[in-house]
């Protein structure tokens, strides 16, 4: 890397990309970067533009010489790459509105990670990704690949699992909130804490200590009960029960409400599909994004604007830039990634996916090894991870019956003749992203 | 046991126990029993006195010489025993009632061994059976506990675990049922097909090879789905999708029904608990057991009555008579038990109560070594026995978060307020039979 | 196998097959045999010859029609096969006869199935077994394969491992000389115990319980020292101490005594090293051989000799026909074999070989959960079976770091340049049977 | 800690005292340690005062104003304490020179950690350490329990496992030297390098990476093989086999070579011992502390004197402090601990002690997951634990079964009759340190 290093940016056309550029532009001094490449598909090529050029401005108006190269052709933008992100959407948020709306017209949780949606997203996703570690293995066989792409855990898991690719690490968002808003909460800085996060995307749990090594999980949910916090943006804000998380002693992440207040969430989750003038999460972002790119295309604005803070993702990108940094300059900061398990959780097999603490340094993650957890939490994190493996298994093979027995498995999933009218519907939705299901898609369309 | 063998059974007022009685009878050659104890409690007299009388005329009417003692005094019948069954239920069909009606008022799943309904089952049994061990390490230390009272997992493993009480085996009629339906299925008897069952209670999956060593799962799985069969009288009919049972190439046990069809299972059981001549199941239970001891009155029944075979349980008590056999004669027969896991079944730890096939001789059982499970069948018995161990730890400890934790975790309780409602309705309904819960209780009886 | 069921004998031309052969005339109602095919290789044509005339003989003794087809060529014999049993010895009594010199030449223990001596004979047999398993797949996919070649539980492992064929039983006559001596220790026929057997090929141990449940280990212990048995007459009657014994509460197997009394052992062996007028066991073995096919000579001996019952192996071919029969007529006999674990040893990973208590029926080996071991047990279970992998490895591989390893890690090669001077002999010598170890062979033989 | 640390140093009589001095002076700026309290026995109160004397003076040309207490009351130094360090050793150096000259006497390796001596150090320290433990939680529950007592390990994991005692690591300096010497080798700064260690005390492996991601293990087991490095003083210089290492890529420890080359090693060991103008280590260790209290009685020595380096455990006491200073200042320092295994090293229980690279901060260690070894690594290692459980309940318990198990498993040791002698000689001649086996010791000395 001794010219620079070159970053690759798959779904580069993204809403995010601002962030991402801000990050890398805080960090240029520990992260010397020359290139950036954001590639996208011929459907994104509209919002690359307009968001690469914004990019290209932001660059422009620091004080570092770093060209944004924008193009369509992955290939090219792989090529020497030292680092890949990746923020695609396979089907873009069209499909996301699918993913939420169509079970939610059963009455099931519609979400972009979890439950049906959750499921589909992995499905569509799976090939693509395993697509570009190909190309990586030819064209930047040494580089990282930072995966943001949802479901984050499971697109991991399939990129060490499928496509025997070890360098990489997956990224969310939702640690990073919650630090921020715990040590806020007991009036303390983010380095007076230490944290312990461990279990799978979107399902982990923590513990905190302070510096004198007591455990302060206990007051953080205490304080949590006065004054709710560290639930990202797009989950509804509905307090766990103190009595559960007091009997763990832990804290658990906001997606946890899926699965611990089912039914509260489904309930407010209908309520914004049935009003018109809310509409799923996915129709309230096509909304925000729409006022993004109009700002984008502003000539004059060259800073990240206060508006995309309100999308969802922040802390995203910046946790992709500190990993990148991390990694670059060997600085071991302590970041919460999907990585290979390693016995980190020794609930789940070495070879699992999982989503800790981990320090990142020069060789990548180094999983802090959590211990077992207790019965319920064992429990649920064994049936969540078999979910992800079945899911990722039917996302390679297009096998239906594995289909169907995540659907059944996937607790968000009512199971019965409803669940399986869902994966039907949502086959025949997302047809054109899912070759590998081709086969029972044409028999349910002939049926 | 020079002097023959001496039975006891908690319980022994249950409508059942001329099932028992002639299971014993028809065994007599190789188990020479030479007393029966019938001990029930207070509540339960005037049933022990009715169906002990019973007992007796059936083993008069035999050619055996077996004197069979009604008590209310459990050290008694426990003193010197060689056997001790369990086929108690506390607080008797008028607690069952309750399990399943007032989660099926707040429209979830309300049954007797699934379900809030399972777990109150467990509340309740665990701190009895716990007692009734420390009774048999002073009175008969040397006696197996054949435990039939239900959830008979969750009692099996308490029993080992918190009990320290080896020398017990559980059991269930599924497995017998399964059996029966399912050789007569594709035409053949019993003893030309080799089964594997593996799993929890009332939550296994079994594989079937025939003598050739070719597995035939599958042909069973083909005739199930032209005659569905395989399934306990107490389960409504409905079948799985044949496109998941295909993808595991196992079948499930009946009571899958509750996590494979929630969504029709749950329909069904509103029906029946809408409909005010049908009721749920404890209350056509009821019913058939007021005409079973109305029966049993007859002085002149001496034969187990055809009717006792709608009660549900059949093949329970011949499951238990042929396991006792077993272990006195040494038989080394194929029975599928409750018992400590030891690896049988590698996804779940050597410490858990697990069900499994086994053989069945002096010792007790041997169980098979069954191997890992796929992803999907992994996940939710993983799940279950989690759910299991945090349901025994509440109700030996009565920690009222745990109890939350349990209904959190369980597939068939939706989580969030209604769960919480159902379980503190639950708590206080059940208050007599709960004293470790006493404080909680209290607590909500006074808000 | 309507026709009567065909066996496969590769290495037909050992001096066991008549003990064979009468094991088959001794089950031939439960097991109704039609023909018999000894395989052999060029080098073994001649002791082929004979005992065949022999084994052909014992049949015409009988009251049974069985045709003794002889011949060199295996594809023939292997074709439609019911049963495949493998006594092959690759490079024949001369290859062990190294094994035992080379290692005690240097000072080590020299063994046919332990130490560097093990090691080669599983580099020899394991690339020949797995080219059987070639033919198999080809010309018998339905068979069973018996395999009696040791070292047993390695050549069992590989060809689950490396051979993928999972209709595999390895057999030892250890396990079935242990049970018949002990219960005739304490007074009891083999009937009046249960034994639990546990561990690897030549390294396990044993519990034995009587027909009331009590554990009589520690009485058998008592009278091993008074009265000292249950060891094959190949290993020298070197008692355990006793202590040990008791701690463990289990009865190690003979071959135990070369890591439980390494010193002794070692001592006796180099006495019979260096005696002329004794040497190693396989010399012994080359004249009691010597004697036997000179017996084999005589066309009126048409029954087994009594004095191939010296001949070390007693009882393996016994246990091999009664493994076959069990299958062949769905017996469920208690045997102890060599198959996958599958949870049945939880120290060891479900996917390795182990020896253990079964049951022997229609669909081969129910192996029974033991549970996991004490500390010390563990210690040396994990270790062995871990040594086991790394040569079979090696075997396949032909990775001379590999070999290295497993001399360092084996106990019964003192580590060093002594060891490696031996692994370097040991590949010279056996040079013609070790295709896979050219390479180094070479470069050594330049050295 | 607001008026500043208290240390308690137990064994503060040992001639490493100025060292551990020396570490602390140099971190005072992060660590403003208050007070220092060194501990003997009435046996080690001479040294006590020399080098306790030699402290004060040290620290009074510091610019820093420390106390060091001296006493002989160990419940007066352990009140309040902040971190407790532990150096002692029981019986002296006297009791060491048997650990290591008995076992020779027979032709056994004898030294401290391994072998007969390290598990005879074992019995005579684990219940003195449980006992200071004891103390600790009555009169600094809050301390940190920096454990430097070998063999560290096994005393590390008794602190735990028996004495219900968490807040404790355990250190050793081997981790310490490889990664100085190797760093070296290569042409790098120890910043420059990533590594990874794994296994247990005195046994375990590294990896190497540099920060580029590249792994360099085998850049580094080349140039050893120039130019020998990276083993401590105290054990002999004999290379492991190259074809060894290179097949696990992976380095070993030092004290491998007693595994590794257990041939040379003794060979070696008995040279010394034979040799009257050498002696075993113990005895060269007596004569070089003889000389250090020599230097320390000088008024005017206020400095670590060059000599001690020679005793062999340089860099003891500078990864201790530094340890400490993690501790206070939260520093996430990278050291290798003994620390509960939490599933770092998946092919251990999570309850197991392993020593593993971790990051040292505020909360104690958080041990990177290292993920599961190849096979022969994987059985080494396994033996090597139960052996250590083996040893340290046989230390609790004083169960001679259980001693001789030890004895029988533990690699250095061949099983026998010389063996047990050694057993027996060992446990007469430390009957003084062992009332654990007073009742077998008489038994032995009656005889
Ligand atoms: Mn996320
Ligand atoms: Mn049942
Ligand atoms: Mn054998
Ligand atoms: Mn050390």
């Amino acid at each position: 890397m001794s010219k620079g290093v070159k970053i690759a940016t798959i779904g580069g056309g993204s809403s995010y990309t601002p962030e991402l550029m801000e990050g890398f532009i805080n960090r240029y001094e520990e992260l010397p970067i020359s290139e950036i490449w954001l590639v996208d598909i011929e459907d994104g090529k509209e919002k690359l533009e307009k968001v690469g050029k914004m990019a290209q401005r932001m660059w422009d108006a620091s004080p570092y010489d770093v060209k944004v190269h924008l193009t369509l052709d992955r290939r090219e933008a792989l090529k020497d790459a030292d680092f890949v992100t990746t923020q695609f959407r396979v089907g873009l948020l069209d499909a996301r509105v699918k993913d939420e709306r169509i079970p939610l017209s059963h009455g099931m949780v519609g979400q972009e990670t979890n439950g049906a949606g959750g499921i589909f997203k992995a499905f569509r996703t799976i090939p693509v990704i395993l697509s570009i570690v190909e190309d990586m293995k030819e064209l930047c066989p040494n580089a990282w690949l930072i995966n943001f792409t949802n479901p984050a855990g499971m697109v991991t898991d399939a990129i060490i699992r499928y496509g025997e690719w070890e360098k990489v690490l997956g990224l969310c968002n939702v640690p990073v909130g919650a630090m921020m808003a715990e040590s806020e909460l007991i009036g303390k800085s983010q380095d007076e804490l230490v944290y312990a996060f461990a279990g799978i995307n979107h399902f982990h749990w923590h513990r905190v200590k302070d510096l004198q090594g007591n455990d302060v999980t206990s007051e953080i949910i205490d304080k949590m009960y006065s004054n709710d916090s560290g639930i990202p943006a797009n989950i509804h804000d509905i307090p766990f029960f103190i009595e559960q998380l007091k009997q763990m002693n832990m804290i658990p992440c906001g997606y946890h409400r899926y699965y611990y207040r089912t039914e509260e969430m489904l309930q407010y989750m209908l309520e914004e599909y049935n009003d018109p003038n809310v509409g799923t999460r996915a129709q309230q972002v096509k909304q925000t994004e729409a006022e993004l790119f109009e700002l984008y295309k502003n000539p004059d604005l060259n800073y990240k604007p206060e508006q995309l803070a309100k999308r969802g993702g922040a802390h995203y990108s910046d946790a992709a830039c500190e990993t990148i940094a991390s990694i670059y300059a060997n600085k071991n900061t302590h970041i919460v990634v999907s990585t290979k398990n390693n016995g980190a959780v020794p609930d789940l097999a070495p070879d699992d996916v999982v989503e800790v603490s981990a320090y990142i340094g020069a060789t990548g993650a180094r999983p802090i090894a959590f211990g077992s957890f207790q019965s319920a939490e064992r429990g649920w994190l064994q049936l969540m991870k078999n979910m992800e493996l079945c899911v990722e298994e039917a996302a390679v093979t297009g096998d239906y019956g594995l289909a169907l027995q995540a659907f059944t498995i996937n607790p968000l999933i009512p199971s019965g003749e409803t669940a399986k009218r869902v994966l039907d519907e949502l086959l025949i939705a997302h047809k054109k992203y899912l070759p590998q299901f081709a086969g029972k898609i044409a028999e349910l369309e002939a049926a």
